[in-house]
């Protein structure tokens, strides 16, 4: 069997029970390592758990699968997602090898980002399309995200902005020269990805483009959701730019139509100027 | 501290290990208990827990909050809500009421319908608006989940409908007495659901219309997701109207555009016709 296993956000207490049970029985437990992370590392799990980790990075999901998946059909395996296990394509991919190959699999389920996100008070079913902000290079610079909120933000809908992560990869010279040597791990701040936005906002408006998000657009900021140490921060756009929401992983909601009593609630973790844009939005 | 526990999917099992060590410190624990449903019940909750429940139904979550919040500022107080506790606009007006109070509050995720819904293989971030889909009653027979869900297919997007269910609900007749005597418990069946759409495309093809969904549209139907046994079922909306897929809860997907990888997803619990549809889906 191989068991695929939310741990959750946060820390190794966020695992349900009944993955605790399956892993602890497991003969082979690979953490997946490359999508999303934890604030406690590989060692802490281990202790917790009982059980050795074996680091599953994307070059072992995508191309060795066969590797995690050897005598499943006669052994139980787990794969250790941050999350829940559906919230990357890759591993769509691997319940697909092990049904062709005869295996059986179980998803344990837990919460990710998708859903945990409604603790900042916007409500789950107001959401639309999910979108991904990536890190900008000197030469690549998309702006399809920014449209993507737009469109959502005109049919009253809240956007959450998955903020791009960049884990053991490869710089494109050393890819090419086929060196592998891995570039330190990067995350996305909330930010950067509010710096990224304004710049959008800056350029459009030069260009006489008509604006569904501006500097002055209240957006939640949310900094390692589901641990101890969470931060969620109601401000304008231009107030995150300058934001430190302090250590991964974050995330960026621009908010479409409020409730009143979703503005209750963004005032419970809001900065002074927001406020004020949230008292305009209350009574209008 | 008011604690706001999801309790997953599932059985009593699907808690975090978070969420169980914070309960059994609390000195009262209610159960959420008409929003959702485990494919367990109270008893075997409190069996596992070894913590006696006290059911909180709508009236005393909406009406008498205070009750649940009394001396959460000197003692804990647990709130379990199935699935993750923001799901439902509720728990928000008692977190609302905690902070006015000046008690503390922590939420500990869970999973729920909203991102466990990937296990089909449909990805997460290629969902649209969520759509309610509520009984209908000789008089009142709304259609907009149809227009909502066509909107979504329409930019690409696929829709999770999640489905009505009513709790301890008064009749009309026994409201208008004041008689507390309660209606028993309705949970809408994908079947049903599926009935309806094919009624709402059958009305509007008589009526000329343009359809975004048709009987031959492929659905999803999903049974008592995250519980052992779980059913999905894809196959087209005429064929979900005779789909037996047993005891609630039930939910229901209308996919939009198709990633080759989602729709061998699909493939996994395809119907014969379905498999045909998604063919044509997988080749176009």
């Amino acid at each position: 069997m191989l068991y695929l296993i939310g741990l959750g956000l946060g820390d190794a207490t966020d695992i349900t029970v009944k993955g605790l049970r399956a892993l602890r029985n497991c003969s082979r437990v690979y953490l997946e390592a490359y999508t999303s992370m934890l604030t406690v590392g590989k060692e802490a799990l281990e202790e917790y758990y009982g059980k050795e980790l074996i680091l599953a990075d994307r070059d072992l999901v995508e191309q060795e699968a066969d590797e995690i998946l050897k005598d499943a059909n006669e052994t139980d395996v787990a794969f250790l997602v941050v999350g829940d296990p559906f919230g990357a394509t890759t591993h769509s991919d691997l319940v697909l090898r092990a049904v062709h190959a005869g295996i059986s699999y179980q998803v344990i389920h837990n919460a990710s980002i998708m859903n945990a996100i409604g603790c900042c008070g916007l409500q789950l079913y107001n959401f639309g399309e999910t979108v991904s902000v990536v890190f900008w290079t000197d030469t690549w610079r998309p702006e399809s995200f920014y449209d993507k909120i737009c469109k959502n933000r005109s049919a009253g809908l809240h956007t959450l902005c998955l903020l791009d992560l960049k884990v053991k990869e490869q710089s494109v010279e050393n890819m090419m020269r086929g060196k592998k040597i891995y570039e330190p791990p990067r995350f996305m701040s909330v930010s950067q990805a509010a710096d990224q936005l304004v710049q959008i906002v800056e350029r459009r408006r030069e260009q006489g483009e008509e604006l569904g998000v501006t500097e002055d657009t209240v957006c939640v900021g949310v900094a390692r959701l589901g641990a101890d140490d969470q931060k969620i921060c109601t401000a304008t756009l231009a107030q995150l730019v300058s934001c430190d929401l302090g250590a991964p992983l974050h995330s960026l909601i621009v908010p479409g139509k409020l409730h009143p009593l979703e503005v209750d609630m963004l005032r419970l973790h809001a900065q002074p100027d927001a406020l004020r844009y949230l008292a305009m939005v209350d009574s209008s």
